[in-house]
């Protein structure tokens, strides 16, 4: 079994005080985490050992939201207001195929591990696409397939979407890395006798996370109350899926007895700022949510919504949009918006006895950071020069599962050229459709 | 005279369409431009010709706010509330030199021209040490002496300051790249004798920039209230300093009228959006200021406050936090942001007849960026992939009055070692204060 010890690091276990550990080590033995310490730190028989040389060396990030295939849409019709219905739904429907979601999780997949992310909960369609592209990375991942009633472009029919998870749960079953997952896209787009049947689902596979986006705009307000009198939470409510570890994505549109109910559910949430302000919809009450003991990672959301992949970018508005919110320097202090990114985030996805800190038994998801660049100096508090002066290309190693999956800013499971060659050929139809629906007015 | 042609280059020469010009070439002649164009470029005898490679090569960006000395002070007390009165205050008294603001200076300068800016507005205090160290790395400056009465590190009395201001005019009169500035701190620390004593000077010092902060935070509003009983805009009118040419960084607190009374001033504004943000203040009205013909420029503020100097960490939050004030997608599309960020960035500071757009017989100052990381691609929109993907880690050339001064992402004008060593020891020095300060409670 294979020894890595890292030494001489800036170490950040993330533990109840969010210490940080000068001239820390780490002891990883096959997939998991042996021993943490500081001072000398032991050299076992055959082991790698590694000088960190005063990097941070933390758990790996997780992004509890993303739509790793729409990596390919990243930016198209960004500044065009009705993006959505003018390019977005005819090209996913015309252009969504597993090649195209392999292509595009792929470029994300290279850009999550550029970014020190090592574990990502996805929600698209042909979801079992993902999650081999994922296992091909070498991430970790939680890869959800969407159920919609909107006929989207992989099943017809609900029963159909439902076979697509079974399928997905049985190809995955057992997999070290990658855990299936069933997502109902959304109250206004699946509707309550769907996720009532996906509620029964998931009492019948237990373990298997569920995943919907809930509280995202005005438009599914209206449609709740529209459609049931009721605002979005309610809704998922009375389906019976406002449950034990359900992850909902976005949650602006919530108040203070929604919070409530929620957090005696167990209900996680994934927080998108990017994409909930790109979109000008507004800002979750994050605060608020974990006052109530609701966990909330930082999510990316798709990189057609929120741009990018990594975890650095959303730092800044986690931490300033709370700020905004309180008006007030205090609230979301930077450990805070460390502690959201990793462990956390990873009690959003329901797997926090597994990952998420640096703590023996744990399994080895970890990245070291350089932070020895002007830019990033000097630093009198690790967190906040993470938060607001780190980026995704300060990080220098990623390690998932005990095998290093970056190093020296080379990505080990993935080719480049091939990633990149691949999407280009892809995002070139998509600009020769745009030119075609703007020719066609 | 040294001639330098940049071809095959996704060229931003930021004109009235904010045109995109692929296969486009820039022709440098000393310290100029001499001409740019598509196609096949021209070979000047001896020139150096460079291929972009399909690179943006787009002007460099302009920073209208900043404090680059304190960039010694970046992150420190980030997460305690009354850290001004805590830390800043009593250390700014301590231990703010000529030899601090030296190499404050050259740390923030550094990350600067890796960040792509190659213009900053600065103020502070020992402003001629800012100009040396901005002339020493290659920039161009425009350095505001700080005039405030509350008896400043580099000041005793108003007579002082205004000393100083006259030694930095002739200092650097006539300098190509650095041009003196007077910058009276704020309504609340420059009383109205002294604004109206700076609008005095400045009348009979045509073409020296006039920096103030203003209308930046509720204390100000309280004070100008209590003081004048009025809010900040009328302080600085009834001082006569709401003139042509002023440099107003912040303007949170400004409401229709006076967004009118600035803009028929002629008034200019340098937008901190990290800045105000992190500390909680709020969203400046940058898109009723833009549409009443204010030229509002992206400034970073010192990097105590905005945590870095470079402009690309400013993007995304400058549009989304219009987009949020106008819970809307629309407001601030991306081609707006670059544009405040070069050619408006330039007309705030007044300079805009020889900087921020690639135009025959400007200055030489322009970036390249390469855009072909997994991280920002595909590109649809190039302006999207600037505002929302690129960083500043993307900036492989900096070129200032046709000068390279970084090359192949290698600063070629200071000493990386040297710069950090000594910004240490500086560091080093202030986090004994702090743990003095808190050992005394």
């Amino acid at each position: 079994m294979m020894a890595v010890v890292i030494h001489n690091a800036c170490l950040l276990p993330i533990d109840d005080v969010m210490s940080v550990r000068e001239d820390g080590w780490v002891h990883v033995e096959g997939d998991a985490i042996a021993a943490v310490g500081t001072g000398p730190a032991p050299c076992p028989d055959g082991a790698e050992m590694i000088d960190a040389g005063g990097d941070v060396v933390m758990p790996g990030l997780v992004n509890p939201h993303a739509h790793l295939p729409m990596t390919l849409f990243r930016g198209l019709g960004e500044d065009v207001d009705d993006r959505l219905f003018r390019y977005v739904l005819p090209m996913e429907r015309k252009f969504v195929t597993p090649e195209m979601v392999r292509v595009g999780t792929l470029l994300g997949a290279y850009e999550s591990i550029e970014g020190g992310v090592t574990t990502i909960a996805d929600m698209y369609y042909f979801e079992a696409e993902v999650g081999r592209a994922l296992d091909e990375a070498g991430l970790r991942g939680v890869v959800g397939q969407t159920i919609a009633d909107f006929d989207p472009p992989d099943h017809k029919t609900v029963d159909d979407g439902f076979r697509l998870v079974d399928d997905l749960a049985a190809a995955f079953a057992g997999h070290p890395r990658i855990l299936a997952s069933i997502a109902p896209h959304a109250p206004y787009s699946t509707d309550v006798p769907v996720m009532a049947r996906v509620a029964r689902w998931a009492d019948a596979n237990p373990g298997v996370p569920v995943q919907i986006h809930l509280a995202e705009m005005d438009s599914e307000m209206e449609w709740c109350r529209k459609h049931h009198g009721l605002r979005p939470v309610a809704v998922v409510e009375k389906a019976g899926l406002l449950r034990p570890g359900l992850i909902a994505a976005h949650c602006l549109y919530v108040d203070d007895g929604e919070i409530e109910r929620m957090a005696r559910a167990d209900v996680r949430v994934a927080h998108n700022a990017r994409s909930n302000a790109k979109a000008g919809r507004g800002i979750a009450p994050v605060e608020a949510m974990r006052a109530a003991g609701i966990p909330v990672g930082i999510g990316t959301d798709g990189p057609m919504s929120g741009n990018t992949l990594d975890l650095f970018s959303q730092f800044g508005p986690v931490s300033m949009f709370q700020k905004l919110l309180g008006h007030s320097r205090k609230p979301m202090p930077a450990r805070e918006v460390i502690r959201m990114a990793t462990l956390e985030g990873a009690r959003v996805l329901g797997l926090d006895h597994r990952i998420g800190s640096l703590v023996p038994g744990k399994k080895a998801d970890l990245i070291r950071i350089d932070l020895s660049a002007p830019r990033t100096q000097p630093i009198y508090d690790v967190y906040a020069t993470l938060i607001f002066a780190a980026m995704p290309s300060d990080v220098r190693d990623v390690m998932v599962d005990g095998r290093w999956i970056m190093r020296e800013r080379q990505v080990q499971t993935l080719e480049r050229k091939r990633v990149l060659r691949d999407a280009g050929q892809i995002a070139a139809t998509f600009k020769a459709e745009m030119a075609r629906i703007d020719g066609a007015g």
